[in-house]
């Protein structure tokens, strides 16, 4: 018992950082060299934790504090601080880019199974989260691959007509594919001449690429380093919105640009130089006065009095009663991560009708939802009053059923385009995506009807209606129905008024 | 004599802020159960200056250091500090949403007449303030409720043609109200299970808001809070120009986007972490080396030698001679901050005819409009030549002009329109903001005139040309003259060239 | 020997700072009534190095550290600091905007020649970098001068008829002028009332601008007060993104936006507080931890071990293989920084065709692309692999060519519509740009083919799909395809099918 006491209080009280964490030989020998072949690197880690802290040390600290979740160290690594040779020469055989490189294997791409030496918890969680599939989820659903081929694909005009060329791959991998993730691939060694003579080194495909849903040479998904940046790990990057807009700012996912405008973007922009970005657990009120990204998807928040107001999680859909974004209507969170196996009545990969009927085997349950709420709304309450929160989510919640309504006016517009056609799409089996009519369409539901939902959710009413959303709702369904107009008087002459 | 040295020696020396200051009881019952039901708030009020100063230790500070304008500090309160029951329980016979909770009388909604207590030349300046009224404005001029519902309105496409339904009061609150203010009423009262027993709550429509011309449950009209940000209601936030993107970032109002890339939002984003936020009067050089939207329309600037450069005002109309924005036309600024009074010649709730001439009889005169630019003028001067400032007065008022004759075309075009039957408008008495001719009529001057305009005044050239202003003003009228051709051709075949 | 080491010693740890600069008496006249005339631009100028370092001190620091080019220190200036004087009133007679002031002849308009007094070598790389002549490669090539003036004219719509007339000069100043550079003339004397009784003024044309090609009273073009903001001209805010943004960050030149969302912008927004903005040089890793538009175009950049990664250089394309903005199709750099010479084979300004090939003897060969490759590669090596790098690079120049085959596709389509004579263009010898469907072939280069490759060459992968980028290209070509198809309807209602 004393000693538990005496330990407790050697945590609380020894300044552990300060304790000489060592450098491991092999992790030695790559500064030697990369500290002048690759300095910005090296400068970089050395003010990360990971250069001054061992996984043991790291165990040691009380389980709110504690930022690895690993219950025992890594054989070998336990005593030295997180260095090159720590991740990049960890289980070399299963990763397929492992290369002889001055006495060592070394793998380039350091994968979230590699991570997940030390923080296994979030490994799971992240493989959970619909972030991991965001490769597969976009590859293997022949609807989004029309998106993508007719965004992407070059189109070129001859004889008065457009034609169309399916986008390359290095194409894909500069665009789509760039959030999403790629796949990694070995595809040849290279010989290159150093200041050390000449070496070889694997030629990658796909490469680089930091995406959320990245296929490695390991065979795992993901890559951590898509908001944990090489070589600092900031927690601190990590929890600024900057590091979420990477991805989230387009008008297609404008989570950035609503947060900005909102009065927690107004907080966090003019308060947070006075606040704590380093310290686990987060600590609403203290630390933080508003919430970043971070604070209501991701971090382990807790009160004044250490009580915990949410856990850490790496599956960021878990507070997320809706899928609201990227799909033609707002619907239940899809149950699997995995949402290239959802098919609708009509047998497209889509989880709704092109009515808005939700595809309700595929999506979580009102019970799941109700939970999930609960789960966000207990964030809110930190505070703000129940009257506030039911409030704000009865808003929201509405302008999903309006959103939703506003989308199926401009299906109904393009679905009337195919029928009567006037354009060529699900009706003639030709591509949804690739007309002009159609992108008008696709932008009623990728950008505004989704513009106005984020802007309706996270409290950015100015964007919702004239940046780009209500505006946009209203205008584009008027213009769809004048070009339908047009076209139908163009192609039948014979019978106008 | 002798004792008013002394005084001012001991105002200058004294630490004031390190007086311990009490808290009463009432605002420390509130904080014994609120300190764990909402510690975010209450750890955010911890931080604020209410929570450290009583308001006779306020009225102490010399003229121009003071942050309070009342003359005599209010009965009970000057001598605790600002705590909730000073602001929740003010006068509870006066608000609507009063109620009885822990034996007191406490309401929600915290009113720009509840902060007068302590603020009141603030008070008045805002109730004289245009922005005080932006509900009523909006709410009782039937053309802006036409941009309101036709905006906002659900749409369908049945049989051919598109449909309409009005907005739904929750989608208003969620959009247009959302910065213009809602009316805030209690339509009745909640039990509600908590911590400490079953409790019952007032539940209120239009609610949560902080518009800026927010009704409140008292009658009173504003919130402070729209500014002042709950509960840290820190003035380095209000000085800072996030605050104002809140509402005024939008195309409509485009005020932040034009700071950001004008040399003054380039010299305030690099250098900004040198600045002093928090001291009054603002010191025009020392503290801040340019203006936030802040220095300009609404602070206590300064110079070194403690001259007075600008008064702070919260009528932030006090140096604008011209109403640009969200207008068919940009027009002197009208004289009464009600708006909905307005009748131009032809009957229209407008400052202007549809030909641009200003309904001078409800705008200010020339003489005003001088009075006002100098007023402005003065603050450019303390860091730019007459000559300096003659230009650019010189350049921003042609603009005016250029803008107001690009709006004209537009109108000429629509009103075409209307006149051909082309589409259906002010000639058929229908609405004029509903069809996509209409919406490009409205983007000319909603958007992109208005924002060549703020880009002109703001010195943000580059947001003027292609970012949002000439460029697509130049395109819209070539757009809306291609519609007209195409429409009048299908609508008369016989016609045909 | 031995005085040398002392010196060395000296100059390594005597605080320079701290000796006491002398204002000159000249400065100190000046200060005198500016202190209160313009207080902000005197305090500015107190907080800059300018008011603590003389030239001669300045050029006492090692190689590396120096801020200063000169070889010896101008006459009479280096014992002084550098006040309002010594820039004010240097060489009088060759600027046409010296007057009398208070007993000295003094100039409004500070001009790079200026400067050069101790930044010589800064002053001739500009004058080297294209950027120097912003001003004349505008207004003397005939195809941009046609771009400025459909941008800016004033339209009409009479009898039916869009009608146009072009711009004014204070429009101009105030659009693309504004950015480019005006013309600063003095176009007469003004007598005005001050403080110190009546004083005459020159009045300029053209002023108030900071362009980067402001042809000044002195004949010398450029202003380094563009990026090196009067009157503290700071370092730190040079290297800061802000500063470049105020140009470059609409949707013509959308650097800014697509570092914004890149991972450095990204590490840089979140870590910035970290970093040390005012070293010089700057160290990779240590200093910073991600590139700044600076760091890589401008900045003299060294490793930990003081290496030049490097070199500053104030010709800001030494490291651009590639001009990808501006004009109809990217390609190589021109040679000269005068790009009004440039002729293509059909006798247009441009320097390639139509088609998008290259007018090759105007512009850079492959051996210089590939230098100025590898100048910029060395940058990235810093922090990358060369797999890394080269996989990147790949990526961008395949862009290059994808965005070129769009905007050809777009092209084809004007050039179609003026040849069947469904709009007024290249060969009716009218307006390129005037109409709609030119319009939207303006907006394909312009904006999204420019904007999809910055977001490939700087990591901005979000921004060139849907927020301005390859979703745009593509929907593009189909909007103009289908505006072509009803024009030619409407023109031979005969011929329909």
């Amino acid at each position: 018992m004393k000693i538990t006491v005496l330990a407790i209080w050697l945590i609380s009280v020894c300044p552990l950082w300060a304790v000489a964490a060592e450098i491991s030989p092999e992790t030695g020998e790559c500064l030697d060299c990369h500290r002048s072949v690759s300095p910005g690197i090296v400068s970089d880690w050395e003010k990360s934790r990971h250069a001054g802290v061992s996984p043991a040390e790291a165990m040691k600290k009380p389980s709110l504090e504690r930022r690895v979740s690993l219950s025992k160290a890594p054989e070998g690594m336990d005593r030295v601080v997180v260095g090159c040779a720590e991740c990049h020469t960890i289980s070399p055989e299963t990763h397929k880019d492992t290369f002889e490189h001055a006495g060592h294997k070394v793998h380039v791409v350091v994968s979230p199974k590699d991570c997940s030496s030390c923080h296994p918890a979030e490994f799971t969680q992240f493989g959970q989260n619909i972030m991991a599939h965001a490769y597969g989820n976009l590859e293997h659903n022949p609807v989004y691959q029309d998106l993508v081929a007719s965004t992407n694909g070059i189109q070129s005009f001859i004889n008065m007509n457009t034609a169309f060329r399916p986008p390359d791959e290095e194409t894909k991998a500069d665009s789509c594919y760039s959030c999403h993730g790629t796949v990694v691939a070995v595809k040849g060694m290279k010989k290159r001449d150093t200041s050390l003579g000449e070496m070889e080194f694997p030629v990658l495909s796909g490469w680089p690429n930091q995406g959320v849903g990245r296929v490695n040479p390991d065979g795992s998904t993901g890559a951590c380093t898509a908001c944990h940046t090489r070589h600092q790990f900031a927690i601190e990057m990590a929890r600024k919105p900057y590091t979420c807009s990477q991805c989230h700012k387009g008008p297609d996912v404008p989570a950035y640009k609503v947060y900005e405008v909102s009065k927690h973007g107004n907080i966090y922009s003019s308060l947070e130089s006075h606040w704590e970005f380093n310290s686990v657990p987060w600590i609403l009120g203290k630390d933080i006065t508003a919430p970043t990204c971070a604070a209501c998807h991701v971090s382990l928040v807790v009160n004044n009095e250490g009580e915990v107001v949410a856990d850490r999680t790496h599956r960021m859909n878990d507070r997320l009663p809706w899928r609201m974004m990227g799909l033609i209507y707002a619907h239940p969170h899809p149950v699997s991560p995995d949402t290239a196996i959802i098919k609708n009545k009509a047998g497209l990969p889509l989880p709704t009708e092109l009515t808005g009927e939700p595809a309700s085997g595929y999506l979580i349950d009102s019970q799941e939802q109700e939970k999930r709420r609960a789960a966000m709304q207990k964030i809110c309450l930190s505070c703000h009053s129940h009257e506030w929160v039911e409030g704000h989510w009865a808003r929201f919640e509405n302008t999903i059923r309006a959103t939703n309504e506003m989308t199926l006016a401009a299906t109904n517009i393009v679905v009337s385009a195919w029928e009567k056609g006037a354009a060529r799409g699900l009706v003639q089996k030709d591509s949804i995506f690739n007309e002009a009519i159609e992108k008008k369409w696709v932008e009623q539901w990728l950008f505004f009807a989704n513009s106005t939902r984020f802007a309706s959710a996270m409290l950015g009413a100015d964007y919702g209606v004239f940046a780009n959303g209500r505006w946009y709702m209203s205008k584009n369904i008027q213009e769809m129905a004048d070009w339908l107009d047009f076209k139908l008087d163009m192609l039948k002459p014979e019978e106008k008024h």
